[in-house]
């Protein structure tokens, strides 16, 4: 670990792993589930998203304490028909009961070719992409996501009434994957703070100022609370569909009754994978997915925009730079981490 | 059918159907064929969507004659594993196979809880609502899209690689449905053909101008032909994977190949059913919606914004409306098709 003057710290992958792990194991995790969410936690943040990794895991640990989050917890299966589970999440972590539905959805995948674990009083899985790249590893495609509190407005309304609800859809791709893990809202929270703290405006417009304006202050936006939905109409109605079907499909509760918790506890999730090997052009995936994107970084590129990336090449970039550099992480947060 | 002085006529459904009906029928359709054809093309007017109804009939008859659409080609099962089916449409009409498609994909979901089907080989389906609607109606659970030639730049580029792939999810809801069907542009070309010409503004940038500026003016969009995916980088990833999906579940052709094509046919489609019979909440279903509805409705307005309503809701009105007065047609594209 290597300390530096502006308040940054690079911490190995490895160590972040043995601290979040020694960590939850004295905050009631058993020594096996510790290690699989620390290493969730640590892997969130090596892959370039300390927003669901070390930057969130105080407040996890916090929920924990609060009983939100309940260590032991494991989900239950309630109705299981055919290719198609609901589950109980029974207010376990969020992270391990969505490794559980994850692999459980590609095991129905297996039998059936494709098949869906709708998850219920669950918790906030952290980075979505998490449960793509791991069904994609084992060799599925995957399309899930998960609801939240109320923390976007419906179109044509002020207050909060939608979640964010991401989706995370992954391919298997090249012993890696193409990983698309989106937020209905324009900006995650996450980043509009990220931004907020290094006093950056956002690349376009955001949300909504206190007073009803577009914007692209992340801090004026955080005070509103009142994000603009990605694509204006279009996010707004795909969260909620999402959220219906979160609800229906895991019988569990939809964002507005997760709105009405003091906190944001018992979410519902639903996890789809489907089965190359039921496919008939299975041995040609990496070829089509190859072609398709080989075609995209012929685009006659826009003068300083940057790289075309398909969704997901940035993961691996980061997560090659962070073993090899360590993990980027604001000394503050490491050292109350530390301490719990 | 009663004619006005604005170059607007006001034509009853039944008429459309029956209009339709027989121009199929003299374009090589079977009687059976030309009736379900038409009253989709006709029920797509019927519920407020004429770019993909009456305005684009007289386009699907120019596709049939120079042998793009394919009237008599019927679907062939291509591989069967599980409730995963890929089928060829054999360039078959666009409707026609994707209301098999679908009806195939709730036969696979009424056996397996969930059933998905690929369908390469086809053409433009017109409006994907109609078999959200379809689904719906049937009392399932629905996801699915197509891919289309490329019209839309990558993120970071300038000329056209993705395609618009529009996205529809349905769910049933108190003998109707809520049904998103949206594509993956801000706005469609359809809808800037419209502002174009009737000399407005988009409400929100939709695109670039040649220069590569941010615009509102639709003409400018048009002449770029560089319309923004819908929540920028969002909707272009979204955009992309659709594609990956639906080239590798059909076995069919991807965006980057109908692009190699004199015009846009041969595209590929999924469609994924699933079972509320096959849920433990079954019977709740519509109250779960209606809580949903209900609470969002209670949203504090946003002045001048008008009502705030669900996916699918203005289909409805659209649908009671134009039964009652009939469906609003340009006179000079209805005297088109009455000559074909």
């Amino acid at each position: 670990m290597k300390d530096s003057e502006s308040g940054i710290i690079h911490v190995p992958f490895e160590v972040m792993v043995r601290v979040f792990r020694q960590v939850l194991e004295r905050n009631g995790f058993s020594r096996e589930k510790a290690e699989i969410c620390a290493s969730i936690f640590a892997r969130n943040s090596l892959e370039g998203t300390n927003s669901h990794g070390v930057n969130r895991f105080p407040r996890f640990v916090r929920y924990i304490r609060a009983g939100y989050v309940k260590p032991q917890a494991e989900p239950e299966l309630v109705h299981a028909s055919g290719a198609v589970e609901q589950w109980n999440g029974c207010l376990g972590p969020g992270p391990l009961n969505a490794v559980f539905a994850t692999r459980r959805s590609t095991e129905l995948a297996s039998l059936n070719g494709i098949g869906l674990v709708g998850l219920a009083n669950t918790n906030h899985w952290m980075r979505g992409g998490t449960y793509g790249w791991q069904a994609a590893k084992a060799g599925f495609i995957f399309m899930g996501w998960t609801n939240t509190t109320p923390n976007m407005p419906a179109w044509g309304g002020k207050n909060p009434k939608l979640g964010n609800n991401p989706l995370v859809v992954a391919i298997p791709f090249e012993n890696e994957a193409v990983v698309l893990d989106m937020a209905m809202s324009q900006y995650s929270f996450g980043s509009m703070e990220n931004k907020k703290l290094s006093g950056r405006k956002l690349p376009t417009p955001g949300g909504y100022d206190p007073k009803g304006n577009l914007t692209d202050d992340p801090g004026l936006i955080l005070e509103s609370w009142r994000p603009l939905p990605s694509g204006y109409w279009k996010g707004a109605s795909l969260s909620l569909v999402l959220d219906m079907l979160a609800a229906i499909l895991s019988g569990g509760l939809a964002t507005r009754e997760i709105g009405t918790k003091e906190e944001e506890y018992g979410v519902s999730q639903v996890f789809i994978a489907i089965s190359p090997s039921h496919l008939t052009n299975f041995s040609s995936l990496d070829k089509i997915l190859r072609d398709i994107i080989d075609d995209l970084k012929t685009s006659e590129p826009v003068p300083g925009a940057g790289a075309i990336r398909y969704p997901g090449e940035r993961t691996q970039v980061a997560r090659r730079e962070n073993l090899k550099n360590g993990i980027e992480v604001n000394r503050l947060i490491w050292e109350e981490i530390l301490t719990f």
